[in-house]
């Protein structure tokens, strides 16, 4: 599967459907779904509600799900959603995850699913058969097109996951450098720093995983927030898909973003930039007063692709 | 909550609890729980058929799970199901998942949720109340005692689980080295040692949440196959649990282990000492052959018992 002898099925490979989006969409936005009860739109309320039925508050969270996707569809690159905030409701809260993704697929989007697993050999391989891959029993509307995995337990707890990839052309986002102020002493630990070592093996990992556009299905999460190191990653992992948290809500700007993409055929390659509360929750901002959430939601989003394409200098993918 | 101001109430704190269930049974055996479809007694076949629907295949998988608690019940220390392979079988596979949390409390077991679970700020919260806390609407008997998580994305992920263990009494295993052949790249890197660095973290967000016995519910996970490491990491973790993976299938023997163990009131004091499917799929080895899988697993965990305790000079806790 390297870049010279392509894909049997490029429509497959992760990296490839998702250049495709970005190029149709011609910007780089991931929108988050963190149904995090206590900011849920009004009508949404019965989340919160602890003497409602766990299942109708997970409908409801579902329902949210949803609602968000079919706000973005015409315009996200693809949908991240966050398992922590459904597993709090349990086997009601992962029955509506699993909505919520059948639900993006049939409105045509990407999910990525935002899952941080990691453990390993047959464990790993069983998160990766839950997320990816399934078996003949699984309905393949509940799975994700890519997941975010963990590195901390090494290269034998990665390598299910990378296996997984190469059977189904599904995609990975590995940890290298997220964007909480609080990562620096462990991901910057040593000399080179843990991050480093971790991006040398993402881009190891993804070598033989290439797809017809010369990225890898194995992917890397690089913290928005940390405008000077994006430069130093990119070149560890040249052919890696970038997952850039920390946009918006955590702070980064759309201008200090350059150094994250890829050189290639379009101004946005290779990188895709996620907002989640900044878009779901932009109604409980001052700026968005008055409108209704998912006026509030589609107008962030657009703002966002403003902001990303102005920062690319006015360039449109 | 330290050491010399007792808790409220001492039987809600993960390690009072768990030391006074060490010394009830007199070792350390913490059964693992890991419906692996393939491994799994004739009895569960239908877990493996694509055929059945997922409620059948899941309802037989907490059957399992069930019945290995009720073979173990009188002598495990404590239970540890593995989230990932219960996830395999999505929403029907979590409430697989909470019907066996819920059967082991029954049982009067503790419960350790291995779910290696990690992210920030909300979304750690959000995890933290999915296994640990839940809100008035949850029912507590499908909460885990503690959990295993992920220490990569650094301080402020860790901290809303420690903070959900400080409200709850409940407990936390932090990874910090793991048993697998893999991690040592990673977990081994800088000078000190990147586990190293993890440990004395882990020491550190214990301090303020130690029970009667001196323990805290921040416990760290550390591979029984690192022998020569053990005395280092106790040392800078004098009050932390240790979880203990590794034994028996994976190659680790009692032997080994000792220096994992803290001084104390009796010699299996501050670890537990894991085994899965050694015990529940004891039935597939040649020494059990001809035993039915309930027996086969029932025999694999005296003889572990009895392994833990010639190891300890024969001693009983």
């Amino acid at each position: 599967m390297s870049s010279t002898k392509p894909q049997p099925n490029p429509l497959s490979h992760w990296a490839d459907r998702l250049e495709e989006r970005v190029l149709a969409v011609g910007h780089p936005s991931l929108v988050g779904i963190d149904p995090h009860p206590a900011q849920l739109p009004e009508e949404f309320a019965v989340v919160r509600d602890t003497s409602a039925t766990t299942a109708t508050r997970a409908e409801a969270m579902a329902a949210f799900g949803c609602a968000l996707i079919d706000v973005v569809a015409d315009r996200a690159a693809a949908v991240k959603p966050q398992s922590a905030f459904f597993e709090q409701l349990g086997a009601e809260g992962v029955k509506a995850w699993e909505t919520v993704v059948a639900h993006a697929h049939d409105a045509g989007l990407l999910v990525l699913g935002d899952v941080k697993r990691g453990d390993i050999s047959s464990t790993a391989a069983a998160y990766a058969n839950a997320f990816l891959e399934g078996d003949a029993g699984t309905d393949p509307r509940t799975l994700c097109d890519a997941i975010t995995v963990n590195p901390y337990l090494g290269d034998d707890a990665v390598e299910p996951f990378v296996e997984a990839c190469a059977r189904t052309g599904r995609g990975l986002y590995v940890l290298v450098r997220t964007s909480n102020p609080g990562s620096k002493e462990i991901q910057l630990h040593g000399d080179p720093p843990l991050c480093d070592l971790v991006a040398t093996k993402v881009a190891r990992w993804g070598e033989n995983l290439r797809g017809a556009c010369g990225l890898s299905s194995i992917g890397a999460v690089v913290g928005a927030t940390h405008e000077s190191e994006l430069a130093r990653l990119r070149s560890l992992m040249p052919h890696t898909p970038f997952l850039l948290p920390g946009y918006g809500a955590q702070g980064a700007g759309a201008s200090g973003l350059r150094d994250a993409f890829s050189d290639g055929t379009h101004p946005f390659r290779a990188a895709i930039v996620n907002s989640s509360r900044g878009i779901s929750f932009a109604y409980r901002k001052e700026a968005h007063a008055g409108k209704g959430w998912r006026q509030a939601a589609s107008d962030a989003l657009d703002e966002m692709i403003v902001d990303l394409r102005s920062a690319m200098n006015g360039a449109t993918a």
